[in-house]
């Protein structure tokens, strides 16, 4: 015969919290705590099986269901020594949802479940507090109509609010045991009126009705959007919780309250909680009174005026911190716990891990580690890395008030304030003089790199998570909120507005790159501190992990950032940025107008001793690291400027017709830029801007060697190929430079040529672009584009209703899509590994820096991820638990 | 021990046409000609197996070689009844080279081996003509030292030159016996200049130069090239044939000429050709000496004065006669042959199918099958599918002279000529007083319908093979050259520039549709007459293949021209282009710049009316066929007009403010559109568009049904899914509406839903996709697009240089890709097929006209294909071709 109910109280239980997914989360723990000698209101619980025979069965209950409830209301009713439906003193029970995963507030709860017209008497006497008892009958109909009778609450609402108007009462505890008596019977009339029959009586229809509308809640509107969002299978069901009740709300030897074990926002290990004389459960919650301090600690901390349980109950204080203990070491985690105290004697009525920050998570993962509570392994485990983003960047203050007046893409993470100006050399200027500035404009373009550096942060009007501005502004680690399009600049007056707020040049404004938050004013904001712990658990997570971490990075202070944050090389140098700064813009310039392959080399011949000194620079900083340099990618258009004005400058630089520029710029202007004349294809065409490219490499390793002895060996990534043709022919280019650069310089060196792999053919054909390509980084960004078939700049016009339909869980340019484009990642290794064994594999796209895609590459069999400056911890900590579930699935 | 060496004449050979890949095309037939019995000048062949060994050992022969040559060499001696360096009567011997493929021009041929200052001697009394002699002399030593010595030809032809002028001659034939001695003479002296040793004089030594040289020349630059281009292997190697030298050159009683089974024009059923008395055969082609009819046929249709060999030598004419009947019996199929005729004996130098052209093909495969030469599957399989494009399109006359001012791409097929105008308005108004006119236009707009359609052609000087002009021409069966970048058009002016010449409005200009040429002035064309034998030829093919040919059209003109030509139903009706007509493209607008749904679907409902009816002409003209109608694909800012007097235009016509529609204009704007807010990405936004098309279409099947009683099974096609849930929420849509229709007509009806597979991750996830799907249709256009990352509209930058490099051997836009796309569409259609064994499984992106791409689409398992109107016979004959060659596999 299967079992399908599990008692739990008095010292044992049937359950433990090894059942979790029969019994959900809140019944394996009820039972665990039994299990564990804690004082647990008795009672049972109805198995999630139940549930799925309910829905598999039309919404019936498997034959013996209503014996083995018996058998453990009978148990119950022995352990709390009361009978249910006893009129002098009737067992009152709470009827709960509890699934495997937590769905808060997602499913319905009944209390006082049990009471009726006779039963009412029992507990009047009992608790010789009629107001208590009439009050508790009162929420039981009102609770019970609402959720099991389907009445709408509003019918009781209307008649509560009408007596407190009739009385000149304004809050609840005005009420007196008559007022809440004439409630109860007026409230058991709108049943009669709303059914045709009376409210039920019959504490066990009572207890069926319940449970019944529990498991039908499973599957209620609010249920299943929540199971969809969190990708919880509907399969799983829901158990049924029925536990006598116990009240906090008796009288003032009566207390109920909510405790963690440890502070859950900075992790100190102290004990944590507030508590309420005389009160029930959501009454701590709903903020009517001021819940107080259990212990000193909480009371100093908070600097609280109000008695602490710790003064106005020691004993019981003592029994709870014994329990805290107990609870601590039994789960090895800090634990979220709700007590009540009924006439002295305390129950604990839930248990679970408790939230917390991530700072917090950090520190008492560190601590439980140190004190042997827990593993390293388990205490990498225990933090979510994506939470360390909080740690990297200043934060707005969670405690400031704001006032949003605009909200875009979080395009660059971290909180800053400054003044408004709207130029890159305001920016600068302002910027000299000490000033903090935000740069506000409609989009940015390489022209405003100085100001953009200069600035506190970027705020722009136009253009999405990979717009000029985004991806600068993460390279820079400033923040950065792009593509407020409900924001209106006006350049001429000087005006930023939105919402109704109009804001001038200089006045201050604070932007959230964090939230895609603009605010009005200064909203103070918490600079980061990595705590010696940071560093500790990013130390076990590196003894743990198989995949080496690298960073995306150009500049000679985004890759020492890098570094610091434990970088171990380059996996993207993307040498387009380099063309951007300062002089070498005319330089890049002057050879895209070249009309002759003459002119254009006599440009790039300029920008050669500006490339290899990046170059020097970047290898001196990674001392030994690898370092992967990518060649050009962009297309050409995007070095020219957009304006007339600005073109004719460019002219004049490169001495050169205007009217030429014009038609050069005309002339490489593309529908589709993003599969346009770019990537390899620019080598291809104008292989001598990839011999430059390719010379200045090598002639860095050459000098870099000369000056400090050190061996480079450089990894030269040819982007966007689709064939290993196209592979054939660059890398001959290459070897040619490289031929040459070693004979002058008579040095030997090493090089690996290698490919991205960022279009689904060069996926396909993997094995054969590994017959040239030494190495293949993953460009998932591209590979996400071209797979779906969509623009990344243009997938805010449909992707919010794409997620909001369920079409896609998450934005598939933050966590890789593993169905699609994992597929053909997957496929590219084998390929790849199958055709050159020893064939390096990495990825470089953003998702290098996502928990959830380094989860995948771990799984993939890559050899390591890259990522912007500031996610490389996060990428640390993930591919270390990458490595721990990896393991798990393994044994 | 290996056979390297394998002889030919006497009535038999070592070979036969069997051994083509050892003997080479050349030397298989000349063998083939021995064994049936037709009179080859003797010689032998060594085989490719040699040219291997050579190029697998370092240029070395195998070591029994010399042996077996010295054997063929001496049976040569014998049938030809003369000795190799004979100085009383010489064995002299071509040398030539021959592939298994046809590699015409690519490699070396040496002829009149032999000759040296003894032989010569023999020579001259043997011919006695000492001036002939003479002249064959000087000929082998220029040629043999250009090709076998290295000697650059300019020392030669200055010699020769400079003789000539000092003697006052103009041509060679005033050369005397002496001149060409004192030639020969100084020829040598060139050679022991250049080498420092003498002209080699030993007839084998000479055999042995001309033997690696012809194997050498397998490697040289221009047959490596021609290989690449066409596809054929290095390893293939060529075959060396050293055949007796026959001479038509040495006096009256000797001709040589070439000759045609079949009238390779028309391919009439008559011998056809034309010979030259006494010369050589270089004399038939230089072109000095006008070539004589072979006989009176050939006269007469030439309109010759010149007396036929029919005429001049009958006997030999009614031999050679004789030859055309026992080549054709043999091969079965035309031939292209070369003659000699050496005092009075006729010798077959060469035979090799004929070249013809496509309606000369199609003639003579139905005349060979009706005269019972060859099977229908024989005859479908010798008619190039690809070739009737030049049945289905005026062409320009061949014969005619043209001034090509430009180049752009072949946009849609056909040639036109007309008078230029620049405006829609002006195309129609010209037309409608009847002028012939072609529009000429930077680019075209949707607003530019009336007057394509007007026009005979169109040109643009923006835009690639999928631009607006592009698609709208071919389906409208209009030719069209687009993206002719270097002509100026100056609209103002009223003037269209390029190459230096200028044509003003009025003017008459040509254009090759099929070439992408553009030419000044009227060029004439040659319309096209589709025979008898096109519609029999059609039927046999009809008869064998096993994949439907649909056609992509959306006009009731596109659908009876594709019907006519044989579609069996639509495969592609893209809704879209039907908004572009009329007053829909109105309500299309007010439809796009609506505020709210309420607008939105006040617009739609007034294009419901005009969609239905579109969808009952189409079901109409059908007439039971399948029609798979594709939903709104293009983003909806194709839909508006560019400029801002249009914009105000529509604003008015819409009745809002300006300000809107260029704020609408302005936020629909999209960096890459190919990859925006399209396909079903718009009926996941915008349902109410998609609703209302889905009620025209099922309207209109309730319609047909009461007007005809015609049974309807629409097919409904969702573009760019890239996942099962879009096609789920639109599938619903799609049944909601039908209930309604159904519900409110009181009728049952059937229709499918599908989905077109044309991003990378629907063919990754096509089991999925399937689950909801019942048809797939391949779009392979933008599958090509997103698996190669690239925009059509923006390849010309660059596609030209990677065909030139090989990185691609073709546009991938023409013929699909079968190593990448097809990767994902053979996985696609296995996966479909797996999930749900009766999907549909089709083609409708550009390919399906293409004979290589649906060769691959039979193997690939496709239900059918579809095209456009034009090419749909090409698809038909191609269809029949792939499943001949798939039982050829299977057997």
């Amino acid at each position: 015969m299967a079992k399908w109910v599990y008692s739990f109280g008095g010292g044992g239980a049937d359950g433990s919290a090894e059942l979790r997914n029969l019994l959900g989360g809140k019944g394996a723990n009820l039972a665990e705590m039994c299990n564990i000698g804690l004082s647990v209101p008795p009672g049972f619980t109805i198995s999630t099986e139940v549930c799925t025979y309910f829905y598999d069965n039309n919404r019936t209950y498997p034959g013996d269901l209503e014996q083995q409830v018996d058998e453990a209301l009978g148990k119950l009713e022995a352990l709390a020594d009361k009978k249910f439906g006893d009129p002098t003193d009737p067992l009152l029970v709470s009827v709960r949802s509890g699934a495997r995963a937590s769905m808060p507030g997602m499913m319905d709860t009944v209390l006082n479940l049990g009471l009726n017209d006779t039963t009412i008497k029992g507990l009047i006497a009992k608790s010789e507090d009629p107001r208590f008892a009439y009050d508790s009958y009162r929420r039981f109909i009102q609770m019970f109509s609402d959720i099991v009778l389907g009445i709408d609450l509003h019918n009781f609402e209307d008649v509560l609010d009408s007596t407190k108007r009739t009385k000149g009462y304004t809050l609840d505890v005005q009420m007196t045991a008559d007022d809440w008596k004439a409630i109860a019977e007026e409230y058991k009339q709108i049943v009669q009126r709303e059914l045709g029959e009376p409210f039920p009586q019959d504490p066990k229809a009572q207890l069926w009705g319940a449970v019944g509308a529990v498991f039908g809640s499973w599957n209620n509107q609010r249920a299943n959007t929540y199971r969809r969002l969190h990708g919880i299978p509907a399969s799983w069901g829901t158990a049924v919780n029925v536990q006598t009740m116990v009240f906090g709300n008796m009288g003032d030897d009566c207390a109920t309250g909510v405790a963690f074990t440890r502070d859950p926002a900075t992790g100190t290990n102290v004990f944590y909680g507030e508590y309420l004389v005389n009160a029930q459960g959501e009454d701590v919650v709903a903020g009517i009174r001021t819940p107080q301090p259990i212990n000193l600690v909480a009371k100093e901390a908070n600097k609280s005026d109000l008695p602490s349980m710790e003064e106005t109950m020691p004993a019981l204080y003592t029994e709870l911190a014994g329990v805290r203990e107990t609870l601590e070491k039994h789960y090895r985690e800090m634990q979220d716990l709700e007590f009540t105290i009924e006439r002295d004697r305390l129950y604990i009525l839930q248990t679970r891990n408790g939230k917390r920050t991530a700072a917090a998570a950090l520190k008492i993962a560190v601590d439980m580690c140190n004190e042997g509570l827990i593993t390293k392994a388990e205490a990498v485990n225990r933090v979510d890395a994506a939470s360390l983003d909080q740690l990297l960047h200043p934060t707005l203050d969670p405690k400031a008030e704001k006032t949003v007046i605009g909200k875009g893409l979080p395009a660059s993470p971290g909180a800053a304030s400054g003044k408004i100006v709207m130029t890159a050399d305001d920016a600068e200027a302002q910027a000299a003089l000490g000033e903090r500035v935000i740069l506000v404009r409609e989009e940015t373009s390489p022209e405003d790199i100085h100001g953009m550096h200069a600035a506190a942060g970027i705020l722009t009007t136009r253009g999405g998570m990979t717009s000029h501005a985004a991806v600068v502004a993460r390279g820079m680690g400033r923040a950065c909120v792009s593509g407020v399009g409900e924001i209106h600049i006006d350049q001429r007056a000087g005006t930023v507005t939105a919402r109704g707020v109009t804001l001038k040049l200089g006045d201050t404004i604070t932007i959230d790159g964090s939230a895609g938050e603009v605010m009005a004013g200064e909203v103070p904001t918490v600079e980061p501190e990595l705590s010696g712990d940071f560093n500790t658990l990013m130390q076990w997570a590196d003894e743990i992990r198989r995949m080496k971490v690298r960073t995306n990075a150009e500049t000679p202070t985004d890759a020492r950032t890098a570094v610091g944050f434990g970088a171990e090389g380059i996996g993207l140098c993307r040498t387009e940025h380099m063309f951007f700064e300062g002089d070498r813009i005319t330089a890049v310039r002057r050879m895209i107008v070249a009309d002759t392959v003459d002119q254009r080399r006599s440009a790039l011949a300029e920008l050669l001793p500006m490339q290899r000194q990046d170059f020097v620079d970047l290898f001196q900083i990674m001392a030994g690291h690898p370092v992967t340099i990518r060649l050009l990618d962009p297309p050409l258009h995007e070095f020219l400027p957009k304006t007339e004005a600005d073109m004719e400058k460019v002219a004049e630089v490169a001495g050169v017709d205007p009217q030429l520029v014009k038609q050069r710029a005309a002339q490489l202007e593309e529908m589709n830029p993003m599969l346009g004349h770019r990537g390899c294809r620019l080598g291809i065409t104008f292989p001598e801007i990839y011999e430059m490219q390719a010379r200045a490499i090598l002639e860095a390793v050459v000098q870099v060697h000369k000056e400090t002895g050190a061996t480079v060996t450089p990894e030269i990534m040819i982007p966007l190929a689709f064939s290993r043709e196209e592979l054939d022919i660059l890398k001959a280019l290459i070897d040619k430079v490289a031929e040459e650069v070693q004979q002058s310089a008579d040095f030997d060196m090493n090089y690996l040529v290698g490919t991205m792999i960022e279009l689904p053919r060069a996926a396909l054909l993997a094995d054969e672009l590994a017959q040239t390509a030494q190495f293949f980084s993953f460009g998932t960004n591209d590979l996400t584009q071209t797979t779906f078939g969509i623009s990344r700049d243009d997938a805010g016009h449909f992707l919010p209703d794409y997620i909001n339909a369920n079409v896609l869980e998450t934005d598939p340019f933050v966590t890789l899509d593993q169905s699609g484009v994992g597929q053909l990642v997957k496929f590219a290794c084998e390929k790849g590994r199958g055709a050159r064994s020893d064939i390096k594999l990495g990825i470089c796209g953003e998702h290098g820096g996502d928990p959830a895609s380094v989860r995948f590459c771990q799984t993939a069999g890559l050899d390591y991820v890259s990522c912007s400056p500031y996610r490389v911890p996060i990428a640390r900590l993930a591919a270390a638990q990458a490595a721990l579930e990896a393991r798990e699935v393994d044994a």
